[in-house]
Parts: C-alpha cells; sequence; structure tokens
C-alpha cells in the first residue's frame, strides 16, 4: 500500500499557508505517494480543495487518522497529537524549543517528529531549509511595509514643480531576509545601507548596491548565525550603528537568533534620535524584537519615529510561502520514498539532525540540552 | 505692510497633509511675504511648528483673521470662510463641483478663491499642477498597496528549492497615476502590461517597459483626458479587456474624470473571471470605482479576488505629498508677489481659469455650467 500523506491543514489564528500545494502534490505522486487533505486547508492560500489531487476529508483527525506521514506547518494541537498512532511521521514547524508539554507528548505517543527549524543548515540541506525559504518572504514583506507606511517617496522622483530625493534605507542583519529587504529597497530606488555583526555580509550587501556599515565589529558564529557580542563590543557597535540610524528614513532591522530571544540592536536613545517622520519595521518583534520599544503584531509611534513590529510575515504571502514550504518537505522525505514505500534512512545525516522523537524517545540532543531534559 | 499667508490647517477625518512646508514658507519669505501657521498644522505631515519661520496662532480662526491669502489642502468649512473678511485669497482643493452652498458662500462673502482643480492644463501650468503631483503620490501608492496584499511575490525569485515566475500586473488609465504605477511594479520587478483609451499612451507606456495592451478602441479627449465611449466602443473594449484580465494576479485601475462618476471599465463578470488570489486596487473608489464591487475605504472579497477601494492616497504619504502640494501653490502664486505685495493680474489665463468666487460672483464658466447656476 502506497504511503498516505495527510494535510490537516493549520488551524491556528493568523496562519494562512498550507504545508503543501498541487505542484508538490503531483511531485510526490510521482514517487507513488497519496494525499489525504481535510477540506478548506489551502483556501487561505487560494488553493481550492479541488486543485489538490488528492482524498479530501473533513476533520483533521479524521485527515490523520488515514495518514501515515502529517505534514503541517505550524505545531500539532493536542487534539492531533491525539489522532495519531504509534511510528506516525510529523514533519513541519515544531517549535522545539518553546513547549516542554508538547514534545513529551510527542515522544509518549511514539510519533517520529522532524522539525524543520532542526534540519542542519549544511549545504545538501539548502533545498530544504523552511527558514530561509520564509525568511525570503519575510525580508521582501518588511521593505514594502517600510514603504507603504513612510511618509516619504524611496525613488527619487523628478515632477514638474522640483525633485524627491530617494529614501535613505538602512538594514540591519544581512541573512536572507535582510539581503532580500536590501534588494527590495534597492528596486524601489532607496539608497540603501546594510549592516550585519558578520564581516562576510560585506560582499553580499555590496553586491546588490548598498553601502555597508562599518562598524568594526565581527561576529562571525556557528551555523551561518552571528553570536553573542560582548557588553565592550556591543557598545562600540552601538555608537557606530547611531549615527547611521539617525541619518536614516527608514530602518529595518532582521537580526533572530534561532530559539533565543532577539538581541537589541537599537536602543530608545538611538530610537529617540532618528528623524521625525521616520519608520521602524522590526522582524524580530515575534521574539522580543531588535529595537526598544517595540510591540509584536502592534505599529507604536516613539517621538517622531513609528515602529512596526510584523507578525508571522510568511502568512501576508500564502501563495508563494506554502508554494516554497511544501517544496522544502518535498526536498526533505522525497529521497526516502520509492515506489510509494517510504523507509527512512537513520544513517542520514539531515534525518537523524532533524528528528525531535522517535520510538518513544526525544531524540535531538541540543534540544534536549537547552530544556534541560 | 508685507503679504500674509495663513495656514490654518485641514482639521478633516483622514486629512494628514499640511498646505506649506518649510523650503516653500523660505521662498515665499524671499518675495517679501509672511506666514501664520496654527500650532500642530503640519504635525500629521512631520512638520514641527518651530520647523516653520512663521508666526504661530493656536486656531484655525485666528490665522485666517490675521492673513490677506489662506493657504488650504482641503475645501473650507463654514467656520473658515465666516472668519474670512472680503478680498481673502484662498487657495485650495475647493471641490467647486461638489457643495453648491459653500460655493455661494464664497461668493456672498466676496472671497477670490482659486480652486486647484481648476487651474488651467496648458504648459506653463505645468508646475502648479496639483492634480498631477498629488496623482503621482497615488499611483506609487497603489502598486505598493498591491504588493503588500498580493498573496504572491512581484519579481522573480530563484532559491534553493525553485524559481518563482514574476507576478503579472495590469494597469489601466495611464495618466500620471496610472504611469507612476506602473513604473513601481515595473522597479518591483512584476511583468506590467498598461491600457488606456487613449492610443497616445501606448508609447508612454512602453517606454516604462510594460506591454501595451490593445484593444482597438481609441477615445481621445479634451484637456487630456478620455472622453466617455459609446456603448458600441465600451463592449468591444471589455471584451479585450476581460482577457487580459483573466490573465493578471494584480489589478490597479486609475480612471477617473474629475467632476465625474469614474467610468466602470470592469465588470462583474470580469471580475468573477479572475485568477484565484488575484488582486485589485481601484484608484477611483472614492468618486464610485472603475470596477464593479468596490467600496470605498473597504477592502471586499469577490469570489477568489480582493478588490481594494483606497482613500485620500496622497495623505498616506504626507511628507512629500505635502512638499509637492507646496511647491505647486508656490508656482501658482509667487509671480504676483513682488517687494511682499500681491498683485493679482485678472489677465493672466492662468489667475482667471482657476478663480472660482470673486468680488460677489462666481466667476467660473465651467462650474456655473455644470451646477446650472
Amino acid at each position: 500500500m502506497s504511503v498516505m500523506i495527510g494535510v490537516p491543514g493549520d488551524n491556528v489564528a493568523g496562519e494562512r499557508r498550507v504545508a503543501t500545494v498541487p505542484d508538490v502534490v503531483k511531485k510526490f505522486r510521482g514517487l507513488g505517494a497519496e494525499f489525504v487533505v481535510r477540506r478548506g486547508a489551502g483556501a487561505h492560500s487560494f488553493v481550492r480543495d479541488e486543485d489538490f489531487d488528492a482524498t479530501l476529508a473533513d476533520s483533521a483527525a479524521e485527515v490523520i487518522g488515514k495518514s501515515q506521514v502529517v505534514f503541517k506547518v505550524t505545531p500539532p494541537s493536542d487534539e492531533e497529537i491525539d489522532a495519531m498512532t504509534p511510528g506516525t511521521v510529523l514533519l513541519g514547524y515544531l517549535a522545539p524549543y518553546s513547549d516542554v508539554a508538547r514534545l513529551k507528548k510527542l515522544a509518549e505517543k511514539k510519533i517520529t517528529s522532524f522539525a524543520v527549524e532542526l534540519i542542519p543548515r549544511i549545504s545538501r540541506a539548502q533545498s530544504m531549509d523552511t527558514l530561509s525559504s520564509q525568511a525570503a518572504v519575510s525580508g521582501y514583506q518588511c521593505a514594502l511595509i517600510a514603504a507603504r507606511h513612510s511618509p516619504k517617496f524611496f525613488p527619487m522622483l523628478t515632477y514638474a514643480a522640483g525633485t524627491i530625493r530617494p529614501a535613505q534605507v538602512l538594514v540591519i542583519g544581512a541573512g536572507v531576509a535582510g539581503l532580500q529587504a536590501i534588494a527590495t529597497a534597492k528596486r524601489l530606488g532607496a539608497i540603501v545601507s546594510g549592516y550585519d555583526v558578520r564581516p562576510e555580509t560585506r560582499e553580499q550587501i555590496e553586491s546588490l548596491g548598498a553601502k555597508f556599515v562599518d562598524t568594526g565589529v565581527s561576529a562571525a558564529g556557528a551555523g551561518g548565525y552571528a553570536r553573542e557580542l560582548t557588553d565592550e563590543e556591543k557598545k562600540l557597535q552601538a555608537e557606530k550603528l547611531a549615527k547611521a540610524v539617525a541619518l536614516c528614513d527608514v530602518l529595518i532591522t532582521t537580526a533572530a537568533i534561532p530559539g533565543k530571544r532577539a538581541p537589541q540592536i537599537i536602543s530608545a536613545d538611538m530610537v529617540a534620535g532618528m528623524k521625525n517622520g521616520a519608520v521602524v519595521v522590526d522582524m524580530a518583534a515575534e521574539t522580543g524584537g531588535n529595537v526598544a520599544g517595540t510591540v509584536a503584531g502592534e505599529t507604536v509611534m516613539v517621538g517622531g519615529a513609528s515602529i512596526i513590529g510584523p507578525v508571522n510575515l510568511p502568512s501576508q504571502m500564502p501563495v508563494h510561502s506554502s508554494e516554497m514550504f511544501a517544496k522544502n518537505l518535498y526536498n526533505f522525505l522525497s529521497p526516502f520514498i520509492k515506489d510509494g514505500v517510504l523507509t527512512l534512512d537513520w544513517d542520514d545525516e539531515i534525518i537523524a539532525g532533524a528528528c525531535l522523537t522517535h520510538d518513544g524517545a526525544i531524540r535531538h540532543e541540543g534540544v534536549k540540552k537547552v530544556l534541560g531534559l
């Protein structure tokens, strides 16, 4: 019998993505897999039930009950876990560091769960990297939010009575999201500067036509992320950054550290020194914010500056974020499906590294260590 | 004594612009004019009271009482007109076709009022043309609204797991706003098509890198605006347009006729034929809309399409829209100020053409005709 992959949907406020899309279903079917999808699961991503080449079911529990593999965007609810049987393979964002009760429940129920957050950041796994694909959406959206909210044009504009100067945009953090924000602000015609504590980003920032803000502080870290800075380094960084922040019309911050509180890079004093009418978009709002005064999900005025704290940005562009997410899951799982049969290879570095729970145990040493389990 | 120009501000819901800005005050002062500004009048445009080189006053009435000339963005309230004295010069948007009572009051009070809407659209007046300058803001904002709302990327994007195809954007109406929308969507990387009933726009649309949608219908009209189409022409246009509308991810409509209801170009059937997830931004929402189903100030879902009906778009970017508006007013009035004295030249075609009321009479023949006065 063919492996059955279930898509129960993500019935979570604000979540508009769906874990697979028709083009990806087709590719899996080419490997002999079958799908069962909850009616309406793709509605917020503008995928109609009939567009999936799948069996339809009326509830998440019914979908899960029929599935050997379950694809989710958001972590499963208690009810969804209850509907799984021992050995069910679960794949999606599982927020591994944030809910010990869920983690224990997954282990107790003997679910074989893979957290996309834990996929090793090795070269071969780039095509499975949901953090990167979704960050591209977030960075693009941050630039659009900033442009929409700014009281000024981004591009230079010559009109019959004069010329408008282009906006000055500063992007902090030059990961996938930051680089996409830089590229988008450049496309819109702004004058863009970029900053990151990792000095190797200079070339990437400059290759997009932006200026690199050199603070003299370097914090190259493991796994492509920055390490935490010392107090001394933070002080030096802050002094140099304050000058750049005071000059910009728009500030976009994208410095997040997975599983940790986001570093506060922009102090209240730096915000107070911003131009009247300046706009700040803090992409790290959900994990505490890079900017003093950020409130997740809100726009607050601090002096003459607006600080915007967007949440779940990928959900704001669900057609493409779902498509990218679905392709990432395909690239993760498809090597292990042949003629309709799923055979996981536990010697595979990616399978082993992304596994959160299996056969009754919490398997991920990093997660156990952080949570003290 | 120097001519005193007053800026009472625009205390109207949703209006964030201010009728002059510090740079323009400086230019007027160079001609010997003085300014009185209501405290807080520039706040929504991020202009602080102290940034104006002007006398400050606490109320609109106090400002107007001290002014020989009054600059407004929005039409004056009854209280503001009451505060004027015979011979006061009023300049701003006066919505000349929409409020007969206000028009009569301006005449009775012997106000010398100039409506920026009535400035003749001649070559020499381009630098005074607020309709054009503000339309540039509106068109830019329409493209940003569409990009923010679209569930898809505008640009092509290559990521580790595949390639995202660029969005297809169709812009209807290629005036200043439409061309700016085309340019902005192009900047963002979309594949853009443009359409206008005036065939001379083909070259302008193509010069921005967009494709011209040829319907075979031409409606070149007076004053740079399109004439109304015959029923036959509308039918032919609709057939050709329906095909283009069905293919696009984003539709932006910008076809407005000053003083008239906007033409409905996109029927309910055409909306029904749009892609699931399509986004429509109807810039003509305030004057009835170019699209069946548009509601001014709201976003409505019709089938799988979102129809957005933005209002007062220039106010959403008040720093630059105020700056442009202020420069337009400067270019209109400054030729008549010398050594601090205002002397209007009634033989000047622009002064005569823009005059709404003067010396107790409604002076504009076109307005009188439309209103039956």
